[in-house]
């Protein structure tokens, strides 16, 4: 092993190794074996770890935890490793390491998660697992999918994420051009919701609301300037509820493609909220008040 | 003038201009002309910084403009600054000099401005302006004050400004030794909505919790614990909502001094919402909804 680390050079460390430069060898090279592929990322924050931890889809490379948190939370890590059948231990690593190996200012709990992404999903796949009858254990249900528009700031995705899982949204889909990708950030916001809900990329947000449009689907806009408040939108048991990104708002192709507008009923000089906390209302109304 | 800059140190600049070190006089020091005191801010970003030039209660020191921001608001920043009277002009700065002074990272979108921070508002003050016959416009109207007991991000304490201002609740307050400072962030998050919705410091929540009661106001705390969703609270039109931070929730002492707890119908795994969020969806309930 001491071999292996003294081969180690700054170029073979993740970039968020290598800040150190000329101060000697960074105390990460102590933990970090190999470099992370183009395909991996590293998840942090105590929410975001433990739920990648007990999803079995989730293919982890490594798990690092802080002493401080071995203590706290050593029995919930043990049980969630031993269910996962062996083959990942958790590795100590200081708060020093930590802070080099994620983004600055990460806030990581004591523990971090170097995974590959979750596998992609496809409308299609997911269209057929909400058709499937063993699916309908709930028949008056309402199905709600959220597309974004252009939503790419991480904070906000994943947020939304979260509120989509928590209101027992369908999925959250979006273009994949234009979409924030899976990533720590992302994840921590996120709070555990990634491994519950389908985040989605589609090729072409306009061909996918049509064929959602097909599959029964009404295509509800959120727009400023939609004729209806969002309760009144008399939007029946599938919905797909659309959101643009901030300031821009839903492009004009995206919004031929709705069936409708609405509008969340707010009022004054201060009219709109931050995207996430508009997706967060929005699902309250279509799901969550309802089920109330 | 001259004589002025060069008697600068770089001990008498404000920290953020002074990150360049031994690399020689910053940019910036040929905008920075006194350094910023301990009662003043930096507020940046399109929506922070215009409505603060539009509040004549905000006392504003310098603002500061990019080239490109200056043609595309110039004619908007042209009239503000002639509404305020006088006496502020704006001054054109480069994007690395804006850099320099706000904190890494800051989405200033061209715009900085060097500001007091607002004057302290008082709870007795807020309830003679909401029992003032003329404020009454609205006999039916529903009160709705949100008491923030110990969130402290400011990121999320802004964005719950924006929802309170764009759901038209009349104050935030919080206690003043666990509250999120007015800071650029905050307002950045709050986009505009701290010059027109009092954020209020109180020195004691629990007291002020039971002055607000004898105001006829229902103190109605939010818990995932809570006995009945927010729907079916059945608050009136006097309604304090306060609401803990993420995590570790109301404190003993807050909680016993609601006179309800109710819940966000919220299911599954992820069950809570971003503390931003939560504020959003509850003041769409006790405000937004009632109206549409």
């Amino acid at each position: 092993m001491a071999k292996r680390k003294t081969r180690h050079t700054n170029r073979d460390q993740p970039a968020a190794t290598r800040r150190r430069g000329s101060r000697g060898p960074a105390p990460a090279a102590r933990v970090i074996e190999r470099a992370a592929g183009p395909h991996e990322l590293w998840l942090y924050g105590s929410h975001a770890v433990l739920e990648a931890l007990a999803n079995p889809g989730r293919r982890i490379r490594r798990l690092l935890v802080t002493g401080e948190t071995a203590v706290k939370q050593g029995a919930r890590l043990e049980s969630l490793l031993a269910e996962r059948g062996g083959g990942l231990v958790a590795e100590r690593a200081t708060r020093e390491i930590l802070g080099q190996l994620l983004a600055p200012g990460a806030v990581h709990q004591g523990l971090a998660l170097q995974t590959e992404p979750l596998a992609e999903r496809h409308l299609d796949e997911l269209l057929a697992d909400l058709s499937d009858p063993a699916a309908e254990d709930e028949p008056a249900r309402r199905r709600v999918l959220l597309a974004l528009d252009q939503v790419t700031d991480p904070q906000n995705v994943g947020a939304i994420l979260r509120s989509a899982a928590a209101f027992g949204a369908a999925a959250v889909l979006a273009p994949g051009r234009h979409a924030a990708p899976e990533s720590g950030a992302l994840a921590k916001a996120a709070s555990g919701a990634l491994e519950h809900l389908p985040y989605l990329k589609v090729g072409n947000l306009a061909q996918a609301l049509d064929h959602l449009k097909q599959a029964g689907f009404w295509i509800a806009g959120l727009a400023a300037e939609g004729d209806r408040p969002i309760a009144d939108g008399d939007l029946g048991d599938r919905v797909v509820l659309v959101m643009g990104a901030e300031g821009s708002g839903l492009r004009r192709l995206t919004r031929e493609h709705c069936d409708l507008l609405v509008h969340l009923p707010t009022q004054g000089p201060i009219g709109q909220l931050n995207v996430s906390s508009a997706a967060a209302v929005a699902l309250y109304e279509l799901l969550g008040r309802r089920r109330s």
